[in-house]
C-alpha cells in the first residue's frame, strides 16, 4: 500500500520585511504570504489531492497557510492535528531581533556560525524572560523541560521525529493522504529524513514558500517519488530566492 | 471545580437569502455571516475568555465561525475537533428546496408539520439520491446505517447528546473552557438539556445567531448561570429576528 504525504511550507510572515529572526514568535502571514498559501491550494485542488488528516504547528502563519489550503481546496471539514513539535526552530535570545541587532550585539562572524552549523544553538532564552515558552498558555500542559529556550537544528530533528515516528507514519502506513503546513526548519527535519540528506547538505536545502512538495511513498516509507507541484523551474526559482534571503539576512 | 461552555450559532449563509432549507449542504457563510463570527469573536476576547477546546461540525459555515472567532481572539493555536454529531439537522428530501418550491410540492400545512413538530422528520433522501451523506468522502469512514436521510430534532438529539455525554462532558468535568461552534439545531439539542426544556417548548427557543451563549457549570454540569454576551437587548432582538424568519420561511 502506499501513501500520499504533502509537505508545505508557510509563505512570507510580518516579519520577512522588518527583517527579523522569529523563531517561535507568534507571528502573522503578510498578504503576500496569504496568496502564497491560497496558490498552494489550487495547486493540490488542480492535481485532485483528498486529504484525510492535516498536521500543523501552533503557530498562527502554519495554521492560517493550512487554513487558506484547505478551504481553497474546498476541504475545511478535514481533521486538523496542531502540534507545537512542528513549531519552526526556537531560535533562542536572536528572536525579535534584526539582522543590524544581532550583527552588532555578537558580531557577524557569530551569527553565521549559529545560521549555518547543525548543531550549535543561538544562545538561550533566560528561564525569566517574559517570552520563554513556559509562560504561553498553548505549552501550559506540558512539561517545562521539554520546552526549549533555543535550539540547533538538530535539537529541532529531536522533537520533529518523535512526533513524526509515533503521530503522522500510522497515518501513512495506512494509506492515507497527510498534509503537512508548517516552517522551514520543521520540515527540513522531515525533508532530511525522508531524502537521507547529511547533517551537512541539509543547511544547503532550502524549501521554498507555499509550493507543496508531494511525496508518493511505500509501506516502509521509502520515498518512490517527491517533486514539487505545478511548474519545476518555478520552485527551483522560489528555492533560490529563499536561499538568497537566507543568506542576506537571517536563517 | 466549575467549567465555562460557551455556544456560537453560525450567522447567515448564502442560503438565507435564496430562502433554501439546507440541513446538511455545505453552503458557506455570506459576508454578513463572517461579520456575525467576527463580532461573536470580539466579544468573547472583551471578556477575556480562554478557550482551551473548540468543538463543530464537518460543515464549513460552522467552520468558518469558529475560524474567524478563535482568530479574532488571538486562539487560533487552540484544539479544534470537527464532528459530524454536531450537524445542522438533516431536511431529508426538502434540503435544497425554497420556500415557494416546498409548499408547492408538498402543500402549507405539512410543511409546517414538518418545521413545527419535535419528532416527525420531512421525507427521506433516496438512499441512492446523489445527495445522500453516504456519498460524501467526509462521512466515509462511518458505517453508513447511522447516516441519516432525514432527522426531527428528536434525531437530532439521538446523535447529539452521546457525543456531548461521551466527548465534551469529559473536559468541563475536567474545569475546562470549552466553545461549541455549531447550528441552531444541534445547539437547541444543548440547550434543553442544559436548561430542562420541554419538547414542546424547544421549537419556540430561538438562538440569536452570532452572539456567543456563555454557560457556568458546577462538577455535576447543573447551570450555575447562563446568560448571552454583550447587550442583552441585542441578544433578545437578535433571537426575535431568528424567530421572525423561521416563521416567515423554513426552520
Amino acid at each position: 500500500m502506499t501513501s500520499t504525504l504533502i509537505l508545505l511550507r508557510h509563505g512570507e510572515s510580518e516579519w520577512n520585511l522588518a527583517n527579523r529572526f522569529t523563531g517561535w514568535v507568534d507571528v502573522d502571514l503578510s498578504d503576500k504570504g496569504r496568496e502564497e498559501a491560497k496558490r498552494g491550494g489550487q495547486q493540490m485542488k488542480e492535481e485532485g489531492f483528498q486529504i484525510d488528516i492535516c498536521f500543523t504547528s501552533v503557530l498562527k502563519r502554519a495554521i492560517r497557510t493550512q487554513a487558506i489550503a484547505l478551504d481553497e481546496m474546498d476541504q475545511m471539514w478535514v481533521p486538523v492535528v496542531r502540534a507545537w513539535q512542528l513549531n519552526e526552530r526556537h531560535y533562542g535570545s536572536l528572536q525579535g531581533l534584526n539582522k543590524a541587532e544581532t550583527a552588532k550585539k555578537f558580531g557577524e562572524d557569530q551569527v553565521k556560525i549559529w545560521r549555518r552549523s547543525y548543531d550549535i544553538p543561538p544562545p538561550p532564552l533566560d528561564v525569566n524572560d517574559p517570552g520563554h515558552p513556559r509562560f504561553e498558555r498553548r505549552y501550559a500542559h506540558l512539561d517545562p523541560v521539554i520546552l526549549p529556550a533555543t535550539e540547533s537544528l538538530a535539537i529541532t530533528l529531536d522533537r520533529v521525529m518523535p512526533f513524526w515516528a509515533n503521530t503522522i507514519v500510522p497515518y501513512l502506513k495506512d494509506g492515507k493522504t497527510v498534509l503537512i503546513a508548517a516552517h522551514g526548519n520543521s520540515l527540513r527535519a522531515l525533508v532530511k529524513h525522508l531524502n537521507r540528506i547529511s547533517d551537512k547538505d541539509i543547511l544547503e536545502l532550502n524549501i521554498p514558500t507555499g509550493i507543496p512538495r508531494a511525496y508518493e511513498l511505500d509501506e516502509d516509507l521509502n520515498v518512490l517519488s517527491d517533486r514539487y507541484l505545478g511548474d519545476a523551474a518555478a520552485a527551483a526559482a522560489a528555492a533560490a530566492a529563499v536561499a538568497a534571503q537566507a543568506s542576506a539576512a537571517r536563517a
